[in-house]
């Protein structure tokens, strides 16, 4: 959707320093500044839409700090959530957000990205303890303090949270400390199909208010999982479908596999199969995460575009339902999935990249989607973040007053307008 | 420790727009503007330091939505976190962040409180999904959108983190979307005494590490015991002592305790009990939140006063040992006890108010604390705030671009400095 503006320049510094020299050349020369991290963001985030350096950060890729007993790590904005999990291997810790792309974990923080796991472990926002950033003059900021790893503060305003999720629009982020958990002892998954979208929310809710401490529930429309059932070479039923994970104990495991079944089938699901072995729980995952292809396959030669929106969970069915009405009435090939225990879902779109009038209408849904959502008490984003697409549904969403209050932050920080333009206001 | 200074005026508004019409007043005429809850927080947040109209929004009382199906509901200012809580009773859903003072939420959400929950469920800064405040010149900011109570989002700046813990600096809070959690299905609660602080700490990391979803972890040690002891007719060991407490189902709080029980011992542990019986269970938080009389009541006629530091969780041991000597040192009363699995713990302190020189030994040892905090990359206050005194420490815990940028925030949102001023910065 978003179509790749390609920068001036690109460098790729190996160092603070160096990126902090790069940041005061380029403004005071008013130059564009567009940090660069996996470009696996999907808002078009680095599109160089003035032109500009591109600061590429993938070669400063260093485990810097590592707090076993702390349960916290820092790390260079060229790690990827993937090299650190690999890295903590056998530590008895990991990271577990978890965006699906391996994304690296500083453009993670800048997106304030989430995923499967976010329901149980939080997303970006609950999982970042300290940032080092290079602001747009070249200056070295220290959210929380230099060198700092506690797991609390109510010391001063909260930096940290106000440069995660600002999309590289702030300034440069050079390091970020995150928190760690410990590793589930021992894992489980289990599928589950539906009637009807309500039973399969229906189901979500009673879960989380029973205090199941659910570590992901994903919820698969019938058209996902057709797809995956080819793409993947699953079995599973063409119907609405959960995918759950549990962690814990063995004995814990049981007992919200049990809970977990039970509540699905007072709900009316017609199948509910679990498993424990670690071939079949990756298979099941990486059907689920191969979604995206999965659904693209369906039409070779297609794009696609997804969408984001985030609603409170007990208007989840009705947005479901609406939005598959909306695709047959535009005529629209879309596939629903969605990190159900937020509220949050996607809706993968469809389209030919020749056919301008058919992308006019994936936008017009895309847009329609949105101001659903916003109907609805929710966000037009729950974890892609707007980048160059969803500037009105921000406006849309936060109101005048929020968003002259994001303006005079981002003029505050950014008085040039250097700091990747064009994106999120 | 900080002596009540009074407002020129104080003044009950009955609703937001009252609360908007005051405050463009004041800041038209110069006026300085202090916003009041319970007047529950520990660091002098609502004196008057130059004088000004106190907004008290005490008669702002009503729980304005509650939304069971989506985990949250919307308060006003006067609403305590026990006055939901009883609302919320039978409802299967709690609100778990407790300071200890029946405090109110809105004043919690402004000072970033946390306390004994905080290990499990988060602080407020992971509890709070949407606020409306009115910015110093009247006007009315919905921080995520009026109406918005989705679970996650990534649209634009953080500005509901913004707000929480800026200590009533940056506006007055006037509603509050907060994220509710399952009510826990059984509790236990376990004492545990150990030979040493490290012992203490030790099984404190282990239980972490170990995945125990412990949801409160606290430390006491031997002179706050002895004091409980006294106060609340207890018969423990006079020894550092964990307070535990799990939840889950009866099977889960089993497997969980056994674990704790493990572990403790592996670390020399020599007493654990446990009791799951309610009455029992209130009677052990009931002295742990009683602490502060026990200790007080050690030395009739004597003030308190608490610090509240917190750091790297493994580097508790050398801290609490070396607090401990610095007490002896400088002849102070003090007892410790703390929320240890988030780092934070408090040594309250005995002062006579008739005596100045150990008045200011009291201070003196509460900044020789925070700098031994600040050395060990730890914050100068975990839940308490800033307030009035801590404002030297805060500036060596940011370092300089990191107070830049609290007071360009600031002048950004406050250009006349009249939001509770002397505060924070």
């Amino acid at each position: 959707m978003h179509r790749c503006q390609p920068p001036d320049a690109v460098v790729w510094p190996q160092n603070v320093e160096q990126v902090s020299q790069l940041a005061a050349l380029c403004y005071s020369q008013g130059v564009p500044i567009i940090p660069f991290g996996t470009g696996t963001g999907l808002e078009g985030g680095v599109c160089a839409v003035q032109g500009g350096v591109c600061i590429n950060l993938t070669h400063m890729d260093k485990i810097l700090e590592l707090h076993l007993e702390d349960f916290s790590v820092v790390v260079e904005p060229g790690v990827t959530h993937k090299a650190l999990n690999t890295r903590l291997r056998d530590s008895g810790l990991w990271f577990p957000v978890d965006p699906g792309a391996d994304a690296s974990l500083c453009g993670m923080v800048a997106t304030g990205a989430s995923g499967t796991n976010a329901v149980r472990y939080g997303t970006m926002r609950e999982n970042v303890l300290n940032l080092e950033v290079v602001l747009p003059g070249g200056e070295l900021l220290h959210t929380a303090g230099l060198g700092r790893h506690f797991r609390k503060s109510a010391a001063g305003y909260n930096l940290t949270g106000l440069f995660v999720g600002s999309e590289g629009t702030l300034g440069l982020i050079t390091a970020a400390t995150l928190r760690l958990h410990p590793a589930p002892e021992a894992t489980v998954v289990a599928t589950c199909a539906f009637p009807s979208v309500q039973a399969a929310v229906d189901s979500t809710v009673h879960i989380l208010q029973a205090a199941v401490p659910v570590a992901r529930i994903e919820f698969l429309d019938d058209v996902t999982m057709d797809a995956c059932n080819k793409h993947s070479q699953l079995n599973c039923s063409v119907a609405p479908t959960l995918f759950l994970e549990f962690h814990g104990s063995e004995q814990v495991l049981a007992e919200q596999l049990q809970r977990a079944e039970e509540i699905t089938q007072d709900n009316g699901a017609f199948h509910f199969s679990s498993a424990k072995e670690a071939e079949e729980r990756s298979r099941l995952w990486a059907a689920r995460h191969s979604a995206w292809y999965a659904v693209l396959a369906l039409r070779p030669g297609y794009k696609g575009y997804s969408t984001d929106v985030c609603v409170p969970i007990s208007r989840l069915p009705e947005i479901l339902v609406q939005t598959k009405e909306d695709l047959k009435a535009q005529g629209l090939t879309g596939a629903i999935l969605g990190h159900v225990g937020d509220g949050n879902f996607h809706c993968l779109l469809l389209v030919d990249p020749e056919d301008p009038e058919e992308l006019h209408r994936v936008k017009a849904f895309s847009e329609l989607l949105g101001r659903r959502a916003l109907a609805l008490h929710g966000t037009c984003t729950g974890e892609h973040g707007i980048g160059l697409g969803k500037r009105q549904l921000l406006q849309e969403e936060v109101g005048a007053v929020g968003m002259e209050t994001m303006r005079r932050l981002k003029a505050m920080l950014d008085p040039r307008g250097l700091m990747n333009p064009g994106k999120v206001l």
